[in-house]
């Protein structure tokens, strides 16, 4: 290149620098905005919640900075990793919440039975929770229900059976939703619906929906209340889809990413994705069944969204419900017991089973 | 400059910005956050939620490119302004919800009394909602208390009564409060307190928690039930007071915007900011003595942080409370009626108050 051509090249590269920097740093706020409301976010910084605890920061970094694994990954080294963290959490809360757990049997499904030590609370006799635990309906099984179940049945003193529920990628929907109705239909021997409960976090937030939709739609009485946590009975969508990515670390959606939805769920085969079954917020017949719902999630979630929704959809037709966002904090954030969010979290589903099982049906 | 360096400082220049692109593209997660937890957000396109109404999209970039006036402008034409828009917004509001508009005083303050055109509703004979307009303690008097009353009283079936409290810059700390304070006092010889609602957006909502705060310190008995909206008792921070500016076409907190607090707001003098009065949020002494409160807002609003943890906070010493975000909305998002999402907030508030009014006191 000629002494002459650099300089010119140079002298361009510059000029068109600056007239970015000029046009960005400009802040016409028609140029920020598409007729379709679409808003050109700049590049800035986004500290931790100052309304998070000092805890969540770091934990945060940690998580973002470990391994990571996506659900494309071999599904034998999924379950492997999912299960080594999910073994660690589960012994740390053994220290923090004492309980047993039995492994068991029902209607030939394996469950786990998991008590408060010393037995479920008096005014808890004849009540139980059913734990539905996440991981993106392929992996979580095992050590995944312990630390979903382990400080709710000590912070609630109820029992709580969790379910080792089919899976992707060896089976599709319904076979999720089978299995549990199966135990639930089962523990009707024993308990009355007013008295059960269903909850889950992530898959298990969606799939305890999905689980309520089939009870309905098969004819059976509806258990007393439910709690569907990181996950519900609406698709991943919204502007939490369209954000989880930036707040974690990948690539925008608008640069290439992508949102997460129930279609890249293998779990959810082709033409399931839009059923009754699978998102009963969709269907307000079906909603106005619904028991009174809990829904909670850390507002960086990518189904913060979706339980916002579906949060509205459930007041629109009259079930009682209620929502909490914990602010900045992530998906799953509570699987974590030290966070003391995640002991408020175990609080709050505690005291809505408390308050909200054993009245009579809606 | 000789050719020589114009050669080495082109070639540093690209040189730097080609290992900043690489630095920056590599989407290293330990590169995006810090220890405290600081997160390095990318230029990227958001649309609007896909969860919200099709004229969601549009509205936004109406406001977004319509005037704009901050805060520091004369108080002259900041209440010309946005009288101008509330007053449009109150006569599209009249055709819509045919009520009766009538001017008094109450205890020296002056008042409106809107109401459904017929009356109230026979089994709200005997309540009363109070009104609290917002407008950043400073504006909309008048024609901005007509736009919060019209579609609740219409929609309820109740008598809401607007207060116009005394403002910044006239005023400062408590003088709204007080004003308040003595309608709801004068109105305690025709109303019991269980029967009375009181509710607010933006400033209002805020007002309405400080009132609470103000009844319960003075000795009052408190209302059946409040709606903080688009602001509540505790001050705005977290994720929603950085996220706001990039939202909303202004420039990001970390590259020298602001985002807002109580300390700017020049109604809040200095030194009262954190006081019981003033963000009752953060007293859980005064909180527990609550009446049930709605709290509601776009989740793109500076507040959605606020409410969710003022809600969390309400929640941790049992006072009944319920939470709604609206997704991908603004804030006062329902200040125009025509948005659906608006008509489905209207029903949301009317509700809540047919619900809990009249209740024996807690």
């Amino acid at each position: 290149m000629s002494e002459k051509k650099w300089k010119k090249t140079c002298l361009g590269a510059v000029l068109l620098i600056g007239i970015h920097a000029v046009v960005v740093g400009a802040n016409d706020r028609a140029a920020v905005i598409t007729e379709a409301g679409t808003v050109s976010i700049p590049r800035f910084s986004l500290p931790m919640s100052s309304y998070a605890s000092d805890a969540a920061g770091p934990m945060l970094r940690g998580i973002l900075t470990g391994p990571q694994m996506g659900i494309t990954e071999k599904i034998a080294n999924l379950r492997a990793h999912y299960d080594a963290i999910n073994t660690a959490r589960a012994e740390r809360m053994k220290d923090m919440y004492p309980v047993t757990i039995e492994q068991d049997q029902i209607a030939g499904v394996r469950i786990q039975t998991v008590e408060p030590a010393g037995g479920p609370a008096r005014e808890h006799q004849g009540k139980v929770l059913i734990n539905l635990h996440g991981g993106a309906f392929m992996w979580g099984a095992g050590s995944g229900e312990l630390v979903e179940a382990i400080p709710i049945a000590a912070q609630s003193g109820m029992r709580v059976i969790t379910v080792d529920y089919r899976m992707a990628p060896e089976h599709v929907y319904p076979a999720a939703s089978e299995d549990v109705f199966a135990v639930y239909n089962a523990l009707l021997a024993d308990y009355e619906p007013k008295n059960i409960g269903i909850y889950g976090c992530s898959a298990g937030g969606i799939l305890t929906a999905q689980v309520t939709a089939w009870i309905i739609e098969h004819g059976a009485r509806t258990p007393g209340a439910i709690g569907t946590f990181c996950g519900t009975g609406v698709d991943y969508a919204g502007d939490s889809s369209q954000l989880d990515p930036v707040f974690n670390g990948g690539t925008p959606v608008s640069k290439g990413g992508t949102a997460l939805t129930m279609t890249r769920i293998p779990y959810f085969s082709k033409g399931s994705e839009g059923s009754r079954g699978v998102v009963p917020g969709n269907f307000p017949d079906l909603l106005e069944k619904f028991p009174p719902t809990l829904l909670l999630a850390g507002s960086r979630d990518f189904a913060a969204s979706s339980l916002t929704v579906m949060h509205r959809r459930l007041a629109a037709v009259g079930v009682p419900s209620q929502l909490y966002l914990f602010d900045g904090l992530w998906h799953a954030f509570f699987m974590d017991a030290e966070l003391s969010e995640s002991q408020e979290a175990y609080r709050l589903i505690a005291s809505f089973f408390t308050e909200n099982l054993g009245k009579s049906e809606r």
